[in-house]
C-alpha cells in the first residue's frame, strides 16, 4: 500500500480556509459524537519522525480537552507486562462520546516487538488475529477506529533525524531505535505493508497519510478524520451500521473458528450425585491441599488461573467458591463478586469491566458471575437486544481464547440444582434470619422464568463449550459433592496443563 | 512497646473451642459489617519470617472470599513510584463493607525505605505524620484500621529463617533483606518500638502479637480482630463513633496546622477588567508558548501539576481549560471532568475518586470541578451534612499538602462572574441552538442560591488557601481577561518553583 501514496506538497494558500473550516466542523463533530454517544479511538502510527506529537496537537487544538484524552503507547512497563498484551488498549477505553487519540498503538507495539525480538513471528501472526478480533468487537459495539499512518520517504526520515539530533534541545528525542528505523527502512516499509494489508478491513480500514509536507499532513487528517466522525453520526442517527470509506481495497476478514466439545443439555443431568461427611472431609482435605500445591507452581511459573462461576440463585457459588478460596494462599487470588454495570461500564464494551478485572499472572481471578450474563440475564430481563446479545457467544470464545493464549487456564462451572432444590433452599433462606438477607423478590421473580433460563443457559453452554475453555457442569443439590467436583475439576485441569507444558519443554 | 511483650504459650486444650467460636463469631461480624456499611481494613506487619502469611490465610479462612481482599504490599512498582507514595494504598481502599487485609502496609514500606537508603529522616518524620493524618482521614469517615504486628524474637527468627532456607521448597523464601532483618534485630526492634509509640493514635492504636507460639498469635489475632469489629458495629447501629482500646497508652496526636495566606471575599473582588482583541491575541500567544516550554521542562524535571478549576456555572470554565490544554503537548496532561459520583465512588472516603485520578510525575492533571465540591454542593443540595463537610477544610488541605510535598505544583482557580454576567451568559445559551445542551434547569436552580454559594465560596477561600496551594480568583465577566490570568498564573507558578529549586540545587 505504501509504494502507492504520493507525497504531494499542497499550496498553503489552497488549503488554509478549508483547514480552518475543517477544524471548526470538528468541534461540531465532536458534540454530536458526544449527544450521539460514539467512543471514538484514532490511532496515530507512523516512521520515527514523521511528526505524530505535533500532528496530534494540532488535531485536538480546538477540541474541548474534557472530551478528549490522548495517551503515548511505549513498551509495556512492569504492570502491563503480566496482563494479556491487549489488555491496556481495552484498559483505555473511551466511553461512550469520548475521544481516544492514541500516539503509537497495537500497531507500533506489535511491529517493534517483532523487530526488536520480544516475540516470534507465530506470536506476530496471532497478534495480528487478535487485532482484528478486537477491532470488529469494538466496531461491532459502535466503537469508531480512526486508524492513521504518518507515511515519509526514507530520505524525509534521515533529514529529519540529522535535524533533530544537530539541535541540543531535541537531540534527547532520537533515539537508538529512531536511527534503526531509518537505517533498516525498506525492510520496516514491507513490514508495515503486510500488517497494514492484512488489518485493512471495512470495519477499521487504514488512512496512509503523506507526511513529508506537514501542511499536506495535517490537511489528510483533518479530511480523514472528519469524514468518519461524520460518516459515524450520520449512520447512528439513521439508526444504521456505519463502514468508513476504504482508501484501499479492504482484506478478506474472516472471524476465527472455535472448536466446540460436546455437552450435555442441563435435563440430562443426573441430579442425584452425592457425597457422605466421612468422604466429604477426606476428599476436601486431599484436594484442597493438592489445590495449594498446584497453586504454589502455578505462581512460580506465572500461568494466570481464571475460575468463572454461574448457576442458579441459591445454587451454592458462595460457599463453593469459599472452599476453593480457602485452599489458596490469600495473596495470589481475588474473588470478584459481579454486580450490575456502574454509569461508567455501561459506557463501554461491555467486556470491558472483565478485562480491566483479571489479575496478573500467577494469580487466580475468580469471578462470582461473569461476562455470561449478557447471554443469560441481560436479553431475558430486556437490558441488552437478543440480537446484540447473540453477538456475545462469538465475542466470550474470542475473549477467552486471548486469554488462554496468554497462558490462562480458563475454568468454567454452572452448579446447577433442580427446581424443586432451589424452592426448599428459598423457603429455608427465608426461614432462618441470618439468611435473611440472601432472598430477595427479585429471586422469586426469576424463578418465575426458570424455563426461560434454561433455555439461555444449555444454548450458552453448547455455544461457548470451547476445547480450550469447556465448561464443566456441576452436579448441585448436594453442595458436598458440588464442593468437591468444583475442587477437582480445578485441580485436573491445572495438572493437564503442567502436563503438558512439561511435554513441550 | 516491644520489650513489654511477653512470648507465652498458649495451651491447644484451652483455646481450641475459643479459637473455633471466635471463628464462627467473625463470620456474622463479618456480615454485620456488611450491613452496617463499615469498610475495614487490617494491616499485618511484622518481623521477617513471622507467620504473617499462614496467619493471614487463617484469619480469612472462614470469611467469605467475595468481601475481602488480600493484598501483599511489596516495594512501589515503576507505576507506583510515579505517584504520590501513599497513592497505592488510597487505591486500594475497601468499599464500605468489605475488608481490606494487607500482608505488609505503610509501616513495613516506611521502615525498610529508610532501612535501605532509599528515604532520609526528614522524608522519615513526614511520613509518619503522613500516616498519622491518612490513618485519621480514614477513621473520621468511618473506616475501622486494625494494625497488627506480629513479634517474635531474635533466636526464633533466626531458627525460622535457618529451618527455611534447610529445605529446597522454601529457600526461595528467604531473602537478604529477611537475614539483614535478623542480623540487625536490635536496630530494627528500636526503629519498630519508635514508629508504633509515634503511631499508637486513638483512633488507630496498635496491637502487638505475641508470635514465637503460632497458636498463640492466632489466638491473638482473632481477639484483636473480632473485638475492633465488633465495637465497630456496636458503636455504628448506635450511631456512635468507635474508639479501640488501646493496648499501650497512645500518643498524642494533633493534627498539622496550615499557614493560610490573605483572602479577599468575592464581594470585594473588582469584576470591571477585560482585555482588548489586540491584547488578548498577543498575550494568548505569549503565555500559551511560554506555558509550553515549561511543561518540557516539568516533564524532564518529573514535576507534576495540578490545576482545579471551580467557579459558577457558566463562569467560562471549559473555554479556559482549552486555552490551557491546547499549550500543551497532548501528551503530557489530562483533564478529569469531574460529575456526581457513581456507587464505587460513593462507597468509599469522598477523595478517593481524587487520588486515583492523580497522573503521574511530570504529567498535568486538570481537573474541571474538584474535591472542594463537597464543601460547596455537597452540604447546599443535602448531599452530605454540613457537620461532615466542615471536616473536609482540613482534609483537603492536607491532602493539597501531600500533594505538594510529593512535588506536585497545586494551582487552584476561582473563575468569578457576577450575577448579572450569569443571567445574561443563561439567556444567550437558551438562545443559541448549539448552546443549549450546556444550560439546564439545574443551573437556574442553583442560581437562586447564589447568596448561599457565595457564602460557602468565601469560606472555602479563605480556610483552604494555604501558603503551599492558595487560590488565585480569576475575574472572568471577561472571558478574555480570565484566560490570560489563568495562563499567566499557570507560568507564574511553575516558574517560582523552577527559580526556588534552582536555588535549592
Amino acid at each position: 500500500m505504501l509504494e502507492k501514496i504520493s507525497q504531494k506538497k499542497l499550496k498553503k494558500t489552497d488549503v488554509i480556509d478549508q483547514l480552518k473550516a475543517m477544524r471548526e466542523e470538528l468541534i461540531t463533530l465532536a458534540n454530536r459524537a458526544k449527544s450521539s454517544k460514539i467512543p471514538v479511538i484514532i490511532t496515530i502510527d507512523g516512521w520515527a519522525a514523521s511528526g505524530k506529537g505535533s500532528q496530534i496537537a494540532k488535531l485536538i487544538k480546538y477540541m474541548d480537552p474534557r472530551f478528549y484524552n490522548v495517551e503515548s503507547i511505549r513498551k509495556p512497563n512492569a504492570v502491563e507486562a503480566r496482563k494479556p498484551w491487549l489488555h491496556r488498549y481495552w484498559q483505555r477505553l473511551p466511553k461512550q462520546g469520548e475521544f481516544l487519540i492514541l500516539d503509537g498503538s497495537w500497531y507500533r507495539d506489535t511491529v517493534n516487538a517483532l523487530a526488536f525480538g520480544e516475540i516470534d513471528k507465530d506470536e506476530y501472526k496471532k497478534r495480528i488475529s487478535d487485532i482484528n478480533t478486537f477491532e470488529r468487537q469494538l466496531t461491532d459495539d459502535g466503537y469508531l477506529i480512526v486508524k492513521l499512518f504518518l507515511h515519509i520517504s526514507e530520505s524525509e526520515q534521515r533529514d529529519r533525524l540529522d535535524k533533530l539530533e544537530a539541535s541540543e534541545i531535541t537531540r534527547w528525542r532520537v533515539t537508538d531505535n529512531d536511527r534503526l528505523n531509518n537505517k533498516n527502512y525498506d525492510k520496516f516499509l514491507k513490514r508495515y505493508d503486510k500488517i497494514f494489508s492484512r488489518t485493512n478491513t471495512e470495519f477499521a480500514p487504514w488512512n496512509i497519510i503523506p507526511a513529508n509536507d506537514n501542511l499536506t499532513a495535517q490537511f489528510s487528517i483533518m479530511t480523514a478524520v472528519n469524514e468518519a466522525v461524520k460518516g459515524a453520526c450520520d449512520a447512528k442517527e439513521k439508526g444504521e451500521r456505519f463502514l468508513q470509506k476504504p482508501q484501499f481495497p479492504t482484506t478478506d476478514y474472516k472471524p476465527g473458528e472455535f472448536k466446540l466439545v460436546k455437552t450435555k443439555k442441563l435435563a440430562k443431568i443426573d441430579m442425584n450425585k452425592s457425597l457422605t461427611d466421612e468422604e466429604y472431609g477426606r476428599y476436601l482435605e486431599k484436594y484442597q491441599s493438592r489445590l495449594f500445591a498446584l497453586q504454589n507452581i502455578c505462581y512460580q511459573r506465572k500461568i494466570p488461573v481464571i475460575i468463572a462461576y454461574e448457576g442458579w440463585d441459591a445454587g451454592g457459588k458462595g460457599g463453593n467458591i469459599k472452599r476453593v478460596a480457602s485452599a489458596l494462599d490469600p495473596r495470589g487470588y481475588e474473588v470478584k463478586p459481579i454486580a450490575s454495570p456502574e454509569p461508567s461500564e455501561l459506557a463501554r464494551h461491555y467486556l470491558w469491566r472483565f478485562w480491566t478485572r483479571i489479575e496478573n499472572d500467577g494469580h487466580f481471578t475468580i469471578f462470582d458471575r461473569t461476562w455470561y450474563g449478557r447471554v443469560m440475564v441481560e436479553p431475558i430481563e430486556g437490558f441488552t437486544s437478543k440480537q446484540r446479545a447473540d453477538m456475545a457467544y462469538r465475542e466470550i470464545n474470542e475473549f477467552e481464547r486471548q486469554l488462554t493464549d496468554w497462558g490462562a487456564i480458563v475454568i468454567k462451572f454452572w452448579i446447577n440444582i433442580d427446581k424443586d432444590e432451589q424452592y426448599r433452599r428459598f423457603k429455608e433462606r427465608e426461614n432462618t434470619p441470618a439468611k435473611q438477607w440472601k432472598i430477595t423478590d427479585e429471586d422469586w421473580r426469576n424463578r418465575e422464568k426458570w424455563d426461560e433460563y434454561e433455555k439461555a443457559v444449555d444454548r450458552m453452554v453448547e455455544l461457548t463449550s470451547t476445547d480450550f475453555a469447556p465448561w464443566t457442569i456441576v452436579e448441585g443439590n448436594d453442595k458436598k459433592y458440588a464442593r468437591i467436583k468444583a475442587l477437582k475439576t480445578i485441580c485436573r485441569r491445572i495438572e493437564e496443563r503442567l502436563f503438558d507444558s512439561k511435554k513441550d519443554d
